[in-house]
């Protein structure tokens, strides 16, 4: 019904079935008006691969010929369409002319009559006028219609809309309620006016705090929200339903979207648009078209814009860079900047689903780049499980071409011989030698010219770290003393560290124990694996610098460590299956380490804590209780390491 | 032949006639392998609409079949291509593959024997790695060359290439000879390595020292730059033609051009392009596709993408918003954005192009944003030109909603009632309520989460403001006084701060004389017309909050300020035209006020001191003596203003 491909931190790709049909989200949804055949629904399937639409049952209902054809034959014959078909239950229509005469049951039955796959509640738009008195209330009447409509659905599906205006503390609550009904997609509703009003920081507010309390185990849509523009952060922070009624509205206008903005027909200069609908076409012939053939051009060329952008979305979440795409797009306009900038705020909740590793490098865009929570995860473990080998240290700035050990290799040897740790005033932060190979930090690319705020963000955790790690002296590279005999090591130092950063100080002393051997690359000289007293405990991967771990590690993890540092608990039916190195799927976890990240290397265990497998975690551990299928850990055979 | 029609900043779109043929730049042109047809020239002409292209002389030369037939037939037939066609010499061979085998004198000759239309000289490639010596020798025989294929080139239009390695001064050294000979156009050469390797910042040095030196009368030619994503910058800088081979050899290696970067197709998960050449297509049946057919459509899907991003480059151009362009691309990767923050160092240089006023509102990206001209401009203005109308001053913070004095009309009327001047700290640095609604202050759109880098340079810039302006008070909103009476209004002290604004101290002084009347649109009460001793002086514009300069402003101007303050002194015999309202064209241009600034106000005076009209500047002052011709002043009648 509902299971996450791939991911990029909160944003997924998912696969969504309903009534034996599925499509891949994230998804736009073009919204059909059933009066006005704008373009066919038939060819929004078949000429542009829209799986699913939504229309509006309400105005079905109050249309005697509309309504009597779609009781005989269905709404999937009334529009002559094969996808999914989501249906609005005039709670939009209440939103924009004031109340609606019928109630909950009436339009909850009527879709369900006449065949809706997706049917929505007759909800209370919330306004972000609203008091927080009044919007409190109205959530009370949303929850129980929606309790109504899950009594009455059968095989339908239901849309139980996330309302609460601009209240996050409402948002979470009623998010909460929903998660806990029977109902099947999570919409966030009453947004629209945000986005009319470019309330962008708002709208990041509605969705972060009711992502906190949503089922990830149901789509989320953000109702109303389609705009190509847009569809980058919305993705981002976890959304993956969309629809536009826009693309047919604008076109009625003679207004084209494009992924800059919407401009008038009338004061664009010239067409240069690429897109199938305009081929052939110049602004000239455009604004001779007939009226109707120019809406129709119109409304493709919306749509063709959309899908190019829902498009590029998925290929920047599948390649792990979506926020380089979301920091882009959000520079269109200063409204958009800020709802970037307010994401800082949503650090700690994003760092939750955050994956450990990616592939191929992170490009910083400017200083919002560093509200990302690959930034704060850098810092926060450093703080907690970087280790000094010495007290005294030397601080060199950043360079180019990474890893750091490579422009520095003279200038480190002669630190570390002195007794002294070189560390690198990176724009993540302090980067101490032993770490430089590793994600994030080798796999990044920063400009030259720093910017002044990040300059200084610099300094500041610089001289924190330096302090909190109580080294004694501190000394510029021209400083080193030219001799020393330290018997400082920096393979031996950086698999220690490493180690420590990626299993915490316990697990690593337990790894590291007794006589340890470092087997490296002939070819590049980097460790790969890791022999303690005889064990190989460790092997460390080329592109991110990070360990996989060997059974013979995660055994000695599981004594060293307190329950339930890095475990991932099965039933005892999904033992056989996983200790022959198949995968742990999401309903045969019994629990997990709340302090695990999507990516990261994680031992599964039995009910006593035996260790089974080791493995990759693929999703936050907070979403496994409530997923019905999938993946919950890439399992690596407990003999034959990769 | 040449002929700026429209501006933003150093960046242009001009006419350029070449034997007969116009194209409209900034333009590209796809380079053509004699040997290899991957796109046939005439389709690049019919089908892409490509007016020019280039072609290589050397490689025709060297081959038998190709040199004979172009002998014969003459270029155009022998490519079969009807447009302008440019031919290299040689000199890019002999950057990649060492020496070539001919002269300056025999390849000139060649390429004027077989008809092309721009020729090149064989000038000497100067590699980022040279050291100064050796680069400014090479440049003398360059030059000599040059100066020889002057000599020699009859009707053919000659390429004068600047060359200088990496060194900015001898960039411009070369550039200023090569602006004195007879060339017609002036590439940029030499920058292929730099920018094969990343190094923008250098290429941003090259092009900005390059441009100081050249005719602003004949195109600029950046040298091998075509990729999409370099476009927008190129063309801020002022470069006016481009070139592509690229789009040919990356579709020979199965490469994709994006805006955001070259894709191989063996990488790539899906094909999402809307582009004519990619419909229809997806990432499977490119893949299974004949090598010499999929060749070919790579090459019209590259050519699709680089005419596509030309065309939005011009359109941003139009609407003055290519610094908001150049800073979206700027960010698909970090060695673009350190190109981005280097402009930072020819802010002044930049400065001199950049209009007083635009259409359109200005919107902030980022830090970066603060590079822009518009923003030092203003700081220099109000330093030179402000004149506190109190020594007492309220700070208030920035807001939006602008103009400020609408959010902030209760607190405004309250400062000055009680004496105080009340000045926003906007980011632009220090507004005071006078100047709120002049462009481009109310024309700006900030984000509300303020950067910290903006938040402490404002804060600077407003301490050094209130140092520099001598407020002996400064106080917050709240602690205005309830009561006073200073008589301050603010409508009075707009009208005299703008005018002192746009026109300088003494010019305001004299256009103030008197007894003022003030004019109000009965609308939005805003001031219409300036009316001093019973003369309309001036007129405010609504849109931009500026003035228009009606003759009696001039005449008293004109008498009260020293020459050359805000004229343009035309020849006798343009002025009866100009006097009948007509337009100042650049040839009839004696000289111009080098503090002039496209679109400001103007005074045309004849050489007597005799003001014949009032007018808008089109140009840059420095530009106009180079122009042979187009508009220099778009002039208001004398005796009927706009």
């Amino acid at each position: 019904m509902f299971e996450i491909i791939r991911r990029d931190g909160m944003a997924r790709i998912c696969k969504f079935e309903v009534h034996g049909r599925t499509i891949e989200t994230p998804a736009l949804l073009p919204v059909v008006n059933p009066k006005i055949n704008t373009v066919p629904p038939r060819e929004l399937y078949e000429k542009f691969g829209f799986g699913a639409l939504i229309t509006n049952s309400y105005i079905i209902r109050g249309t005697p010929d509309l309504k009597a054809k779609a009781l005989e034959v269905g709404l999937h014959e009334l529009l002559d369409y094969p996808g999914i078909i989501m249906t609005d239950s005039g709670t939009f229509q209440s939103h924009m002319y004031g109340e609606v005469e019928l109630t909950n049951e009436e339009i909850v039955s009527f879709q369900k009559a006449i065949g809706t796959d997706i049917g929505t509640v007759l909800d209370i738009f919330t306004e972000p006028f609203w008091t927080k008195e009044q919007t409190a209330d109205s959530i009370v009447t949303t929850l129980e219609r929606t309790q109504q409509a899950c009594d009455m659905k059968g095989e339908m599906f239901i849309n139980g809309v996330v309302q609460g205006s601009v209240y996050p503390d409402l948002r979470e609550d009623c998010a909460r309620k929903m998660a806990e009904m029977d109902i099947d997609v999570h919409p966030i509703g009453g947004v629209v006016p945000l986005m009319e009003q470019y309330r962008y920081t708002e709208l990041v507010d509605v969705v972060m705090s009711s992502k906190r309390g949503l089922n990830p185990n149901r789509p989320v849509h953000l109702f109303g929200a389609g705009h190509p523009m847009i569809l980058a952060l919305a993705t981002l922070m976890g959304c993956d339903l969309f629809d536009s009624a826009s693309y047919a509205k604008f076109a009625r206008d003679d207004r084209m979207m494009f992924i800059d903005g919407t401009f008038r027909l009338q004061d664009m200069q010239s067409l240069d648009c690429n897109c199938p609908a305009c081929r052939g076409h110049t602004i000239e012939t455009l604004r001779k078209m007939d009226k109707r053939d120019r809406t129709r051009l119109i409304a493709e060329h919306n749509l063709y814009q959309i899908k190019q952008e829902m498009a590029l979305v998925k290929r920047y979440l599948r390649e792990g860079r979506l926020w380089e795409l979301a920091e882009l797009r959000c520079r269109a306009h200063p409204a958009l900047l800020d709802a970037l900038r307010r994401l800082r705020d949503y650090q700690d909740q994003m760092e939750l689903f955050d994956p450990i590793s990616r592939d191929g490098a992170i490009f910083y865009t400017g200083p919002e780049s560093r509200n990302r929570p690959v930034y704060k995860r850098y810092l926060d473990r450093i703080g907690e499980r970087y280790v000094p080998p010495t007290d005294k240290a030397v601080l060199f700035p950043d360079c180019q071409g990474k890893p750091y050990s490579r422009p520095y290799a003279e200038e480190f040897a002669k630190a570390l011989k002195a007794g002294y740790c070189p560390i690198v005033a990176s724009p993540f932060g302090p980067v101490p030698a032993e770490l430089d190979e590793m994600y994030p930090l080798a796999q990044s690319l920063f400009p030259e010219i720093m910017d002044n705020e990040t300059e200084e963000v610099v300094d500041m955790l610089t001289y924190r770290f330096v302090q909190f790690k109580d080294f004694k002296e501190v000394i510029e590279p021209s400083a080193i003393p030219d001799e020393g005999d330290s018997g400082l090591d920096l393979d031996l130092l950086r698999a220690k560290a490493v180690a420590r950063y990626q299993f915490g100080l316990a697990a690593a002393d337990a790894l590291f124990r007794g006589e340890i051997e470092l087997v490296k690359s002939k070819k590049t000289g980097k460790i790969r694996n890791v022999i303690s007293d005889g064990e190989h405990v460790l092997s460390m991967r080329a592109g991110d610098g990070l360990y996989t771990l060997r059974m013979e590690g995660a055994k000695r993890i599981i004594s060293a460590t307190e329950w339930p540092h890095m475990r991932v608990v099965v039933a005892d039916d999904a033992i056989p299956f996983v200790s022959e190195g198949r995968n742990v799927f999401c309903q045969f976890v019994k629990c997990s380490d709340p302090n695990l990240r999507p990516m990261e290397e994680v031992i599964v265990t039995d009910l006593n804590d035996n260790p089974i497998a080791t493995g990759r975690m693929f999703l936050a551990p907070s979403e496994i209780p409530m997923m019905k299928k999938g993946m919950a850990v890439k399992v690596r055979s407990g003999s034959s390491d990769e």
